[in-house]
């Protein structure tokens, strides 16, 4: 079959699409030059350049995969004549997924040398409750700025998360993270004070919480409730990560608790969302 | 302890913190009014900045749990001074919290009303491997709009995924996934021939394809392997979502494998951010 997967978004006419219906283009032609063409009806023109945006993320996500997985060995991309040959694609598709690519921060052009990958982007389990340090180590050092540290009355909704008395104090903990000496999260953690008050003496700029909560309560951790979710940057935040305004942020809410089920640690966290995958194993069966 | 949460950024003297030294406002006092001063000095001015936006952000979190989790009956929050006394936050804090949280598009300021959430944000969970109409079945109803449905030559990383001959046919399926009719993701799907030459003519429209996959080959699903991200959409995919551009997205790749280990799908899903959550729980123990 010689269709190239720069065509794939015109289907073979048995193929139902409400979209796409069949032109008389052949099929196993690539898609003529995607410059403008003055003369071209604008809803052919709207159409193609649909057509090529929607081919060049079908591509752009291809390539992120093997950019984040180690893919391209030495770190720098095939020309982008053999990845148009290698992907059936033609050359502005080529670029146009490189071009998704560089916003997202993954590569650069670099004269001379090519399309190289920039990314800075570690994986973080899922399958495991871990501290960052814990799952980063592979990876590099994980520091911590310790931007405020102290009690605080528990808001009601911290505290019945916590299991606390309404009001009373809970430690407050806001620590900016860092792999490699560059921001990745800002954390915001509560802690019971029976609990906190040790952990205001304790190394928190070089030690997870969770290692300090275990050591302090000389019980392991059970489980985390979690969320994620991705939301845009505030302006402020996005200052603190050193990131632009606006940037992705995959935000983590989690209530962690001991063993013996106690909830001992709630934190929401802010991950730069160009600096961390988050990647696990889910099951069919319940 | 007559300390207000408005306060918290400060620690007491006895605590650690390289960025808020002890100052000699006393710390059971609000914050002075947040308004710029003439007369202050440069430096203090950014600092009373910074601790404003930081308390903002503390409280945005508390309250972004609530909204999404129902904690605020009748979808209506209360009144800002009352936020402010249940927090004890300024006003200008709760109102620069309650500004983080309508430029998510979780709240909105009704006039006469006040602010009421208009948060449309669905949890998927992350526990169980489940279809997007089978996760949200108590939502609204899911339906898909099929862009693209053909057979592609499959690329050699999408080949060595779904373990078929590289250049061999697969089948290509792009969908816009809609929830109660507003666009809440777009999947990108490849899966093998011998499975996809069947879904070609099956009811993509209204059904899962993990329904479909189980339904063709007679075997349940085992498990996937997923990896989430949060990225910015670029301009194509946010007219796609009729998102804003560079709108936050939550990147999820999945390939799926069935009770036997064979893998047949193999996707890449752009959630709208601010229409999903994804939520599970984690184990300490390995």
């Amino acid at each position: 079959m010689a269709q190239h997967f720069g065509n794939t978004i015109g289907p073979a006419p048995s193929v139902w699409s409400p979209y796409d219906p069949p032109t008389s283009q052949p099929r196993s032609r690539p898609m003529p030059a995607e410059r403008p063409r003055e003369h071209a009806p604008p809803v052919a023109a709207a159409r193609r350049r649909r057509l090529r945006a929607d081919r060049a993320r079908q591509l752009a996500d291809l390539l992120r995969h093997q950019v984040l997985t180690g893919g391209f060995p030495g770190g720098v991309l095939p020309l982008e004549d053999a990845l148009g040959q290698d992907y059936g694609a033609s050359r502005n598709t080529v670029r146009q997924a490189l071009d998704l690519l560089r916003a997202e921060r993954l590569v650069e052009r670099q004269p001379g040398v090519g399309t190289v990958i920039v990314a800075e982007k570690y994986p973080h389990g899922l399958d495991r409750l871990l501290g960052l340090a814990e799952t980063l180590h592979e990876h590099g050092r994980v520091t911590n700025e310790v931007r405020t540290v102290g009690p605080v009355p528990a808001p009601a909704c911290v505290a019945e998360r916590l299991c606390v008395p309404a009001r009373s104090d809970v430690l407050y903990v806001e620590r900016l993270r860092r792999l490699g000496g560059l921001p990745l999260s800002l954390d915001l953690t509560y802690l019971p004070m029976d609990i906190g008050a040790e952990l205001i003496g304790a190394d928190l700029e070089n030690t997870d919480v969770f290692r300090l909560i275990e050591k302090i309560t000389g019980q392991a951790l059970g489980t985390a409730e979690i969320t994620l979710e991705a939301v845009n940057a505030d302006a402020h935040s996005a200052a603190v990560l050193q990131a632009p305004r606006g940037a992705a942020v995959l935000m983590l809410e989690r209530l962690t608790q001991l063993c013996d089920g106690r909830p001992v640690d709630l934190e929401f966290i802010r991950f730069r969302g160009d600096r961390i995958t988050m990647s696990g194993q889910l099951r069919r069966a319940a």
